[in-house]
C-alpha cells in the first residue's frame, strides 16, 4: 500500500498501554505539520501493551527531519516506549546465507531487482558453492565459507566478520542448512530471519517434507520467523500453506513447498524491511501491507 | 478481535483528508478519558478522503456517553465529516428475505444464536414457504408474501410496511430470487445486503453456476455486497472462492458454492453490524476483524 | 461429481501392486455390461500397493447386482485384495457424540437434511445436555450419558451398547471432549471420525487455540481424522486453515477456527460415507469429489 | 506426482463415451506388459465424452515402444478416439513472448532450470528489449521484433517464421502486450498459452488491475488459458487468487497480482507439457499433479 521509496519517515513504537497514547503521538506529528500516511496500532488488552507503526509524509514538516526525530524523544521517554525512526527512501543492507538450493535466493534477488523488496544485497554467503552462478548472474559477491565438521565454529566467526565489515543490517537464512551457535543467534537477534520448510510448530527439525509425507497431512506449509537460540521456535512473521494429496511423494511435497517457502520468506522480509514487524516476546506483531 | 457486546462506543467517520485529523479525534477521546480499544483508519491518497473506525472503552469517560457524543459534533462539523456513533452493547434489528434455498438463512440463524452475529432477527420473509420450518425451529416469525407475476410490486410494498413496522435496521437478501424495484433499493441504500452466487463482476445475473460451468473456470466464488439499483454492481463487502475441477457438474458447483455464499454473507453481515464498513461511492472500505 | 443417491455400486479396493490390475477390474465390470462412472486409482510406488475406487452404473448389468458382487470374489482373491462393495442409493447410519459446543453438530444436521451428506443420524449422544435443543429441532433422539469422574468407563459401555443396538456404522466425534478408552478405539477402528481443532500435528492435546495464540502463528486450522488409540495421531482425512493476525485473541481464534472445524469435518464425513477414503497404516488415501 | 523425465510413455485420449473403454485400453497396456503408473480418466455424462491420460512404465514392455504405439491404432480407431502418445523423457521446445515486464519470464526460466518445467526454451521474443538482460543471464537467444504501428502484422510473420524454424512446440505469452491476429491464433491453436492478469471472465481486456480497483473487489486473480481468436475467452487451464483490501492501490494490486500470474502460468505450462490437459470446446479438462 505504501511506496516506501518516497520521501518520508517510519516510526515504530511499543510501550505500556495507557490512555491517550494515540492522541499524544498524532498530536506531535500534526504539531509539526507532518502528514500521516498510515497509522497502524494495536492495543494488546491481554498483555497490557501498545504497539504502533506510523508512516509520515514529511514534505511539509515545519522543522528538519532530524530535529523532528530528536524532539520526539521527550514524548517517547514519557511513554516509557521503545521506538525507532527510519528515514525514507531506504534500502536495507542485507546478506543472504545459503547452502545448496537456490529457489529462495532467486526469489529475493528477483524481487529486490524488481523493487518489491527495498534491500541492497551486500553479499551471498554459502557453505556450498551451488548458488555461486546465480550470485554471478546478479553481480553480487559470493563468499564460500566451509563449515563442515570442525570448520563450523570458525565458519560462523568468518560470517560474523563479514557481516560486520559490510555493515549488514539484516541476515536472511535462505535455506541455510546449518544449526547456528547460540552466540550468533544472540548477536543478531531481531535481525536474523529464517525460512523453515514446514508449517510450524508442526515438523520441527530435519526433513519436514518427509515427516509430512509420513504423517499423511493434507496441507503442507512454510514458516518465516525470527531466529532465536531455540531451534525453529522464534517469533513467526508469516506462514503459507498448499493443499496436497495422497499421491504426492516426499519430492512432490518438496516441489510444492518451494512455492510456500519463497512466498512466505519474501513477504516476511518485506514486512521486516518496511518496519511492519514488532517483536513481542515469542510473538511478532505484523502490520501487513 | 472485539467483543462488541462489551460496554463502549463505536465511532465511524469519513471526511476530506487533511493534516491532523487523527490527532484531533484521538485528542477528543483522550480529553474525556475515553480509552481507544481500536483505531482503524485509512487515508485514501487517490481519492483525497479520510476514513476511520474507532472503538472506545467508555468505562472511565469523564462525562455521560450522550454528552460525549453530542460534544463531538463541533469537531465533526469542522472536519466536514459524516460520522456515526453506536452505543455498545448492541444487537441490530435484522430481517432476512428468502425464496427457496435455506443454507444462507441457516447460517445466519445459527451464527446469531451462537453470538457471532450481534443481530436480532425480527422476521424472515419469503416469497415461497420453503424456509418456514427453519424459521419455526428458531422461533422467528415467518411471513409469506406472494410476489409472482402481478403480485410483485404489491409484495414489495408489503415488505416495506413490515420492515417499517418492525423498525428493521438491516435487510439481508439470503438467496432472495427477485429483482428489486428501484424505489426499494433507494429506500434501503446502505442497509440492504445481498449475497450473489458468483465471484463478481464475473457471471452477473441469472444462473451463475451454469455460466461458470460453461466457461470452464477453475475457481468459483460468492460475493456479499450492498444493493444498489444497478443489478449486482453495488459496493462489495466480502468475497470468497473455492477451487473446482472439470469433473464438477453445475450442481456440484452449486454445492461447493453454497459454502462460499454462507461464509461471505456471514462475514459481510458481521462487518456491517460491527460498523466495520464505510461505503465510498461504488467501493466499500472494510476494516476486518 | 457423483449423485451417490442414484442406483449403482461403489467398489473400494486395495491390494499389492502388480501389472494389469486396472485391466482385470475394468474388464470384469465391462464383461457384465457395467458402466464406469468413475475409476479413481493410485499406484503407490513407494509402498508397492494399489488402491482404487470405482463407481459403477448398474442399470445395464447383465446379472443381478448380488451376483455381480459375489462373482468379483474370484478376481479379488487372486489379487490378494481387500475390497468392499456398497449398493447405492445408500444412507449410512451415523451417531454423533457431543459435549457442549454445537457448531459441528449443526453443520452435520443441516448438511444431512440438505442432502450433502448421505447419512441417517440415528442418535446424538452428549455427556452434557447443551446440544439437546438442537437435536430436538431436527427431531433426532438425544441421549444424555454422564461421564464425569468415575462414571466415564461405564459411560463408554453405555455408548457402545447404544451404537450396537442402533446398528450404527459411523460414529462422529463432533467436539466430544472426552478421551476415549483404548478398547473403544479398537472396536470402532475405521468407523470413528474426530475433528481436532488444530492443524495437526501442531498443537496436539488440550486447548489448541490457546497454544496457537501463545505461539503466535499466522494460520490456524482444523483436522478431520480417523481415531486410533494414539491421541490425535490417526490417519488424516481432511484439513482446513484460516489466516489470522496478531490482534486475534484466543477467543477470536476459536471463532475463526469453528469455520475450519465445520468444513473439514463435513468434507471428511462426506468422503468417508461416499467410500472415498482408504486407510493405509497411518495415512488415508482420499479420492476427493 | 510423476517424474516425467523417467523412461516411459504418456497416452492422452478422448472419444465418445461407451461401455468398456477403460477395460479395453488397460487391457491393451497390460497385454504388452506395460505397467500403469497413473490412469486418470473422466466420463463426462453431460457431454457424452470420455477423456483419459495414462502414464505407462515401459521398462517391461514385450515389444518395442514404437510398435506398441502403432499397435494401439486399431483400438484407437475402433473407439473413434483422438489420441496422442509422448515418449519420455521429454523436454518440449518452447518459445516465450514478452513485452516489458519480466516476472513471468523469470519464473519460467527459473523453473525450467530447476527441473520443475520439462521445457527447452528455444528463444525469447520481445517487442521491447526490457527482457534482453534476463535472457542473457540464462544464455537464451533473445529476438527483438518491432511491432509498433504498421510493423505489427509483419512482426507476427517474423515470429511465425522463427517458431517454424526453431521447431517450437509451445508458445507462451508471458505478459506479451499485443493483440494477436486471427491467423496466428488459428495456426497455433492448442499450442499457445497466455496469462491474463485477472480472474477471468471478470475484467477482460486492458488494465484489469485498474478495473479491479475501481470495482472494489476483495480478491484479485490471474488466469492461464489457451489462446483462441476470441480475446481472453479460450479454455482456462489454471486460475489463482489473492485477497486484497481497500487500501491497496492499483499498483499494489499489480504487485500482488504478479504472484498470481507467475504461479498460474507456471502450473498451466507444467500441465500442458506433461500432457495433463485436453481441450474440449471452450473448456479444458485438466488432470493435475
Amino acid at each position: 500500500m505504501t511506496m516506501n521509496q518516497a520521501k518520508g519517515l517510519i516510526l515504530k513504537l511499543n510501550c505500556p498501554d495507557q490512555q491517550g497514547i494515540v492522541a499524544k503521538i498524532a498530536s506531535y506529528v500534526a504539531g509539526h505539520s507532518g502528514n500521516l500516511v498510515e497509522f497502524a496500532q494495536f492495543s494488546d488488552s491481554l498483555g497490557g501493551k501498545f504497539f504502533a507503526r506510523l508512516e509520515i509524509d514529511t514534505s511539509s514538516l515545519d522543522v528538519e527531519i532530524q530535529d523532528f526525530i530528536e524532539g520526539f524523544g521527550t514524548l517517547g521517554r514519557s511513554l516509557r516506549a521503545d521506538w525507532h525512526f527510519r528515514v525514507l527512501p531506504y534500502r536495507m543492507r542485507t546478506a543472504v546465507l545459503v547452502t545448496k538450493t537456490d529457489h529462495c535466493l532467486n526469489e529475493i534477488l528477483w524481487r529486490a531487482q524488481m523493487g518489491e523488496l527495498p534491500v541492497e544485497i551486500t553479499s551471498i554467503i554459502g557453505n556450498r558453492t551451488n548458488c555461486m552462478d546465480l550470485a554471478k548472474r546478479y553481480a553480487i559477491p559470493f563468499h564460500h565459507i566451509e563449515m563442515d565438521g570442525s570448520k563450523r565454529e570458525n565458519g560462523f566467526h568468518e560470517i560474523h566478520s563479514l557481516l560486520q565489515q559490510e555493515k549488514v543490517e539484516l541476515t536472511v537464512l535462505a535455506r541455510f542448512m546449518q544449526i547456528l551457535p547460540d552466540w550468533f543467534c544472540s548477536e543478531y537477534q531481531g535481525r536474523l530471519i529464517n525460512i523453515h520448510h514446514s508449517f510450524l510448530p508442526a515438523f520441527i527439525g530435519a526433513n519436514p517434507y518427509r515427516q509430512a509425507y509420513e504423517r499423511g497431512v493434507k496441507l503442507i506449509g512454510a514458516t518465516c520467523h525470527y531466529v532465536t537460540s531455540d531451534l525453529d521456535a522464534g517469533p513467526i512473521i508469516e506462514q503459507e500453506v498448499e493443499r496436497v494429496q495422497h499421491f504426492h511423494s516426499p519430492s512432490d511435497l518438496a516441489r510444492l513447498g518451494r512455492n510456500c517457502e519463497r512466498n512466505a520468506l519474501a513477504r516476511g522480509i518485506r514486512f521486516h524491511v518496511h518496519d511492519r514487524t514488532i517483536i513481542d516476546g515469542n510473538r511478532a506483531i505484523v502490520f501487513p501491507d
